[in-house]
């Protein structure tokens, strides 16, 4: 492996002091850039997924056109429950359908603890062919679901603004539930790990529904696989939790031991540090629709926010993904404005 | 109109000491009532909330099958922005569509300022026929969207997870954007001080998507809106306000002047206690989806919530509305265990 030119995101996960801020974004190979959406076009996002050079060059694509610090393997986290046996499909315009979803005890029998050689082999194929062709240039970062969220998707069928089934099904099925996140998690390490060894340089976990969960409820449904899951890894691996929305465990999380925790834009970046603590690194905040404005607008907005995490351990990037209708120029003058700071 | 029998609500949102917590739901006027059902299947949305009969069978239904503490008028916060010339369609399963929405100041054009009276008086006549009817067993709630939340649906033109387009609208078109909310507010003013005297106790403004908004955007977009219409009730009637999710806006919310302000369960209720000072009321918490947990898991929890708050000024609620799936006798058991504790 060749030695990174850019290290600027692996000193501040650790850290250490920096020259300047580091800057990605979540989402950030996808449908804004229209080279990606020629890619789309072409090919199922599967097949996007599982060939190699495809999702390396999708991978790619923002860190050459809009100058970020570190790369993103293009993936999805549902890639997960289709490795444990359940359908996924994603249906255009809608988001992901997953036809056979878990009701119940009897349906854990569908699922197996899988061999991610086997499986997700093709995940890793991808970032090894990514770190190759990046060549040093910025940071690779691996991702997984959190095991919550992944339950939600699971048990759900599909997206939904606040998951009651998935909540119910923890509520009335609490047993169940535990089986079920222990095998997603069990899953997720061995996926994880098998990331590092394929060239990742950090791993994300992303807890998009952990904000839907009280303060008890994520302790005990999402925050106690996710510290198993960072224990396992801290040695291997870098390590950034995102549980959008969960602002009010952000100590738990910080007690985890993970490297870097996301915020959303909901918090202010100084209230996330008095609840995290000085000895984690903090990433984000910024407000993707925000990227709707005026550049100028967009860059004042940037200063605002850097200010806001002047003097900490900090990576800037948004508090979500980027939105599909985001102008190009608008994500580099939001890069550029990181930069410029 | 007859002296009220029971006024827990309104000693507590004025700060006085009750013999024990009020209880009220959020949309507890709804789905998961069996004789509810029976009205929807045979008249449409519209024909309930602008057939005063109607309108007070249901708002009355759990008054007597649930034995809450208040009753809230049944309507929509949708019926401002169609007061204000805005088509508002409600499609079952789906949620409501608006065909036209507000794209820029053009639009503007097709929006009056509506004489209240005249366009909303059908709720003002609900309001005199439920309070007339209720004889003075519980108080009696009226309700308006706040003017972020009205302006969301009127410029996407429908639900949304995140109300990108919306946002996008205010951060494009920002001088388009506070006309619109000064001509929402100023309707809604008027609103609430009819459905005040048409006998309403209490007015609740719902900020359903005020948590979408970071905390220097809510103030811009949201809050001084809310300021304007609290400031403008305050002395005719007892004021709350519930932003969803907007818990980092709690100090500003309180120093409106409102009488109470709603929680949802994301939050400890001694963090919003902290937050908001000790001047106001504060209205909530628990997760409606744990109305699905087994009934004494549900009693275990209430008491729970109600430790949590335990000796400052509460009103025990739901953090967002009942769900259609919840048996009735787990909202009795909502309500009892509240009663009880």
């Amino acid at each position: 492996m060749s030695q990174l030119k850019n290290d600027l995101l692996l000193r501040t996960l650790r850290g250490e002091k920096t020259e300047r801020t580091p800057v990605w974004m979540m989402r950030q190979a996808g449908r804004y850039l229209p080279d990606y959406m020629k890619l789309k076009e072409k090919y199922s996002f599967f097949e996007r997924c599982q060939t190699p050079e495809l999702a390396t060059e999708i991978t790619i694509q923002p860190v050459e056109q809009v100058g970020v610090d570190a790369a993103i393997i293009f993936s999805d986290i549902l890639v997960v429950p289709q490795a444990m046996g359940l359908e996924v499909e994603m249906i255009e315009g809608k988001g992901p359908l997953l036809p056979h979803p878990i009701k119940n005890q009897k349906d854990l029998q569908r699922l197996c603890l899988p061999d991610v050689e086997a499986s997700l082999g093709y995940v890793f194929d991808a970032l090894r062919l990514t770190k190759k062709t990046l060549d040093g240039r910025v940071p690779l970062i691996g991702f997984a679901g959190a095991p919550w969220t992944l339950l939600c998707y699971m048990v759900q069928g599909k997206g939904s603004k606040t998951f009651d089934e998935a909540k119910a099904f923890c509520y009335t099925q609490p047993e169940t539930a535990h089986r079920l996140l222990q095998m997603i998690t069990d899953t997720t390490i061995a996926y994880l790990k098998g990331q590092a060894k394929a060239g990742a340089d950090v791993v994300q976990i992303f807890d998009s529904w952990g904000g839907l969960l009280g303060p008890d409820d994520f302790e005990e449904l999402s925050l106690r696989y996710i510290r198993q899951i960072v224990t396992a890894l801290k040695d291997e691996v870098l390590t950034i939790i995102f549980a959008k929305g969960a602002w009010s465990s952000l100590e738990g999380m910080a007690a985890t031991g993970a490297h870097g925790l996301g915020i959303d834009w909901c918090i202010r970046p100084q209230m996330a540090r008095q609840l995290a603590g000085p000895n984690v690194t903090l990433q984000g905040n910024f407000d993707p629709a925000k990227l709707m404005s005026p550049i100028p607008v967009i860059e004042r907005e940037v200063n605002a926010m850097m200010d806001a995490f002047k003097g900490t351990r900090h990576i800037a990037n948004l508090g979500h993904g980027i939105l599909p209708e985001v102008p190009v120029d608008h994500a580099r003058a939001f890069v550029n404005a990181v930069k410029n700071f």
